[in-house]
């Protein structure tokens, strides 16, 4: 006899739970996420701020990732970045990382001007890797999907910290 | 006769599908939201710049919340906030929402100090709207739970947009 009322009861609940959380009128949104798909399993810094901080405590190598959503470029090398188990496991164990879609007010990040995708490497002494660079003279910081190996053996180079002059 | 040995490859596909993806070795990581949440149906701002240029260019205020993932007032008021369906419609319609772990550079998102949480407005113009505060004298720019009425009050207050000089 008092199963029926129970289970009503249930669905009650059930109903009253799922009508509480707020739902846009355009439909349910997919959680946005930090990685912005360049590697849902590395821990991501949300600001240039928040970045310099864990390199310099961590005393880690910083890598900030310059892209925008629909640039076909930024795409691609998307791609090839979050599945290269190499680039993913040296980053995670290794790295401090950032991905921004907009430029900070920080004019080093953009040594030889704000494009996209741009890779630029952070010393833990907070100096820009100026010297890293990719393979295009008029790009420098550019790399593309058949670059990856080049962008590994840059990531070593960010490996060996800079030598603090205190 | 097909069948054993079809999803067997299957199987072996399946397998190296998932093999193929790099998982940290200290197990898998649920992906970090923007939200970190605040409201996982929202869509968030990664960076002041960003939200600036949103906010400039949607015509719509912005509000910036500054809190700590283990502050346990920050992570009442996240429950409070992100439970309140007044608060995240108006949010979703009429604000551009940031919400912030650590302090930018600009001293204006800190009238009276930094600390957490932390919850100032700005106006399209790029205004931050000092004027709009909560209930604690020491702390101008604090809520608690029980504030949540003040601060949809407050959040009418920002929709009122300053007069541009221009």
């Amino acid at each position: 006899m008092i199963k029926a009322p129970l289970s009503a009861l249930l669905l009650l609940v059930a109903m009253t739970s799922t009508l509480g959380k707020y739902i846009p009128k355009s439909g349910k949104r997919i959680p946005q996420t930090l990685s912005r798909g360049w590697g849902d399993q590395l821990i991501w810094a949300q600001t240039y701020e928040e970045a310099l901080y864990w390199s310099r405590s961590k005393n880690k190598p910083l890598m900030v990732i310059f892209h925008l959503e629909d640039c076909p470029h930024s795409q691609a090398m998307k791609k090839a970045f979050s599945e290269n188990n190499e680039i993913q496991r040296t980053l995670d164990e290794d790295f401090i990382v950032l991905n921004l879609v907009y430029e900070t007010t920080d004019k080093h990040l953009s040594p030889d001007g704000q494009y996209v995708p741009r890779l630029i490497f952070v010393d833990p002494s907070m100096t820009v890797r100026a010297d890293i660079t990719g393979r295009y003279a008029n790009r420098m910081y550019a790399y593309e999907t058949s670059d990856t190996k080049l962008l590994l053996s840059n990531m070593e180079k960010a490996k060996k910290l800079l030598k603090s002059e205190l």
